[in-house]
């Protein structure tokens, strides 16, 4: 089978990967199409030492036989095991004994074919083209931000930095009819947001705010500093980034404005792809290039070229 | 008048101080006693930079004329315009032009006398004694807590940290119900909690906990690690300690696990006053020491000697 191997924070293309056996349970999924995301290239840099086959952002096709055979899908990517105290809670994103398809103990979405369990599994409903069910994943955690938080919507909310998170985060958080102001550095991604009728500002001319909730999604430890000068006392600031090193908090800060910092990490798949279905949210305008998977070392270089949106592998039809 | 004055990291007891004069809508009021808290300690390290007298815990008498005078009081330190974004907001105590008592812009506790707003007072149950009305202030910190967390009687929390402010805020904590765990290193402090019913371990020793809230009051950077480890994931971790310096952040950890931080401070003096009337905590056995103002200095350096719990100026009578 062919695939993109992660090794030694090395990628290679390999054509000689063995065939994935899914075991009982769990599906056998052709990859139609597979995104690349920063969790990918901070995975290249280190972030977590994982053996494997790259990608968690896919849909696909199950070729297993059953009810589910010829359906298209994507699929949660935490593989939870139904037993330890976290699932035993309801909270089977954050197992115990989790695999994370592409990320941890468990060969990932960069390759031909894939299995998950049926129950990761999520119909792709018809109005979703292939193309927007790629984005499923990463929508679903923007869509965590309100799991975790409650946006009023006569609260200011500033979301922070213009990337493939950011411009999702933004557009989930305009349904809530909230006070939003979009800050980057990319005009042109900008615009994305301002064609959705969301007011946008570069971070270097954006006006003195003193937003209720600021999310931080620029995936850079300076922008921590940086959203909290657009908090208000008593805020609450949403981390969505996951790298590579620590952050230095300027601790009494927190605690004299009484700061909440809310780690936010993945989201629920159904409401994200309800959002594709009712095109509440645009996500096509942040498709910036398209490789065949054998080109896929090359499409990792260019999706770690600063600015760029997401890249798409194109696996098969 | 006599006082403790703090200028340049330094503190001395001066006779020689002016005597206060009460503006327009504030009261004189004459100080019985005062506590030292950590934050005078920090406050001595350079945590900010202030210059006048120190001191914010206290209970006095209203000497100026007026429906107040002659009446037992405490007082919130925190001395806002009422005209802000923030005061108009409904959080004084964020006041964007605030002093706060011995701490910023305005003389404190550790003299014979001090002015404050009449809408800052309180006034201090007669079942309720002059030792324990000094707690009101941090007592009011600690139920700050369940001001900004909902704590729910299913919930396992830990309080990390059994000085001064673990031991109200542990003592705060019972009253919900919750399944509490308090950690220290000083079997005799941890006794004072284990004589109210309150389960505690030393550190040392702790069971494999994963709280669903943890409540770090070490008041040292290396407490937020250990804190960490008690704590589930979607956990909330509340942050009491304010210290100069910076606290490093796991990031990747905070956002993985969902973590949500809460900074805490200042806390409303009613319901403080209340659970004192109601003696539903005990702050009498706090009390480490007792000096006359003339020898606040020698308090002030038996309250930096690690593991002091409450020393206690007696100023008039």
């Amino acid at each position: 089978m062919q695939g993109l191997w992660l090794q030694d924070q090395h990628v290679t293309f390999r054509s000689d990967l063995p065939e994935p056996q899914p075991p009982e349970g769990e599906a056998l999924v052709r990859v139609l199409k597979a995104g690349i995301c920063n969790t990918d290239l901070e995975l290249l840099r280190g972030y977590y030492p994982f053996t494997g086959i790259l990608g968690h952002e896919f849909v696909g096709v199950v070729e297993s036989e059953g009810p589910w055979q010829g359906r298209r899908v994507c699929g949660e990517i935490n593989v939870a095991c139904g037993d330890c105290r976290e699932c035993r809670a309801g909270r089977p994103r954050h197992c115990e004994r989790r695999s994370t398809l592409g990320i941890h103990a468990r060969h990932g979405a960069f390759a031909e074919r894939l299995t998950l369990p049926y129950e990761n599994l999520q119909a792709v409903p018809g109005g979703v083209t292939d193309d927007e069910a790629v984005f499923t994943e990463p929508l679903a955690a923007a869509v965590e931000i309100l799991e975790q938080v409650h946006v009023r919507p006569s609260d200011t909310v500033v979301v922070l930095g213009d990337g493939k998170l950011g411009l999702l985060c933004a557009q989930v958080l305009a349904t809530t009819g909230c006070n939003l102001m979009a800050l980057g550095k990319h005009p042109s991604k900008l615009r994305i947001l301002e064609a959705r009728g969301i007011r946008t500002a570069l971070i270097t001319d954006a006006p003195a705010l003193r937003a209720d909730v600021v999310v931080e999604c620029t995936g850079q430890a300076s922008g921590f500093a940086a959203a909290c000068q657009f908090l208000r006392p008593r805020g609450t600031l949403v981390l969505k980034s996951t790298y590579a090193g620590s952050l230095t908090v300027d601790m009494s800060r927190l605690v004299v404005d009484e700061i909440t910092l809310v780690g936010s990490r993945c989201g629920p798949f159904g409401p994200a792809l309800d959002l594709l279905a009712q095109r509440r949210v645009d996500v096509g305008s942040l498709i910036e290039a398209r490789y065949p998977l054998r080109d896929g070392v090359l499409a990792l270089e260019k999706a770690a070229q600063p600015g760029t949106l997401k890249v798409i592998l194109e696996i098969s039809e």
